[in-house]
């Protein structure tokens, strides 16, 4: 190893030891991004509780301000879905994630050939598992002031 | 330097190759959370097009349905806050940032004592310039279906 190599090697040493977490983080974070776009399908397109639930951890808070509660409010707005809005149809745009932190921006039908709503969701995970939900859903306008549509 | 030093060293070399961007990344989205939170505050609560135009880089392309396009169309928003909403006031609650984007989860009150608005935007950002806007917008219900609140 040459004195160089020697430099550069103490110099990574040091910043990894300065950034521990750096690897560690993107690796958990892609890992989330996956659970929540695995969870949102189930969810939402799927409408499967079950198969949603297994991303769920030991709580499910929720800030929908139309949801209930808990694992439990999840339930019953996916059956709600289900029978309503059986050809609902929730498309993830983007999805970004920063911390415990995922955020997704989807384009969601109800029904087939409507406009539908711009919604951002973002969850919060704890060891892997959706703990906590947060949203903003708004209608798609007819008659948009730009022509950059809302995705 | 031991045998195991050199083995860690190399390591360390290895991880850094793989993900060069890793450290540098963390310092540009942090830098870029600044900005946005400089601009935000300067376009929605100073309402001062000025002092927000300099955050902007060489486009904003605009994604709001309810705004014009275009610097032009920041500076004609902000003229109709200050002009119908001068005592509005937007707090961001959260704020996150992956890769070239920025994230902010808001509470605008546009008149002081109602509910307001829960809104999400989502900034694009070029060099540390803010260039792209998203957002979704919905009004705060006045009965929750859960006590969780909407942030």
């Amino acid at each position: 190893m040459s004195r160089n190599m020697l430099i550069a090697a103490l110099a990574a040493i040091a910043l990894l030891a300065a950034r521990p977490g750096l690897a560690a983080d993107a690796k958990q974070m892609e890992d989330n991004k996956k659970a929540v776009a695995a969870f949102y399908d189930a969810a939402l397109n799927q409408k499967d509780f079950d198969a949603a639930a297994k991303y769920l951890g030991n709580r499910y808070t929720q800030h929908n301000p139309g949801a209930a509660d808990g694992p439990e409010g999840l339930k019953g707005f996916i059956a709600f879905l289900k029978d309503k809005f059986p050809n609902n149809r929730s498309e993830i745009k983007r999805i970004f994630a920063d911390g415990d932190y995922v955020i997704v921006h989807v384009h969601a039908v109800r029904e087939p050939g409507t406009r539908g709503n711009a919604i951002v969701d973002i969850f919060k995970l704890e060891n892997g598992k959706v703990v906590e939900h947060w949203d903003v859903v708004q209608p798609i306008p007819e008659k948009p002031a730009n022509n950059n549509g809302m995705f």
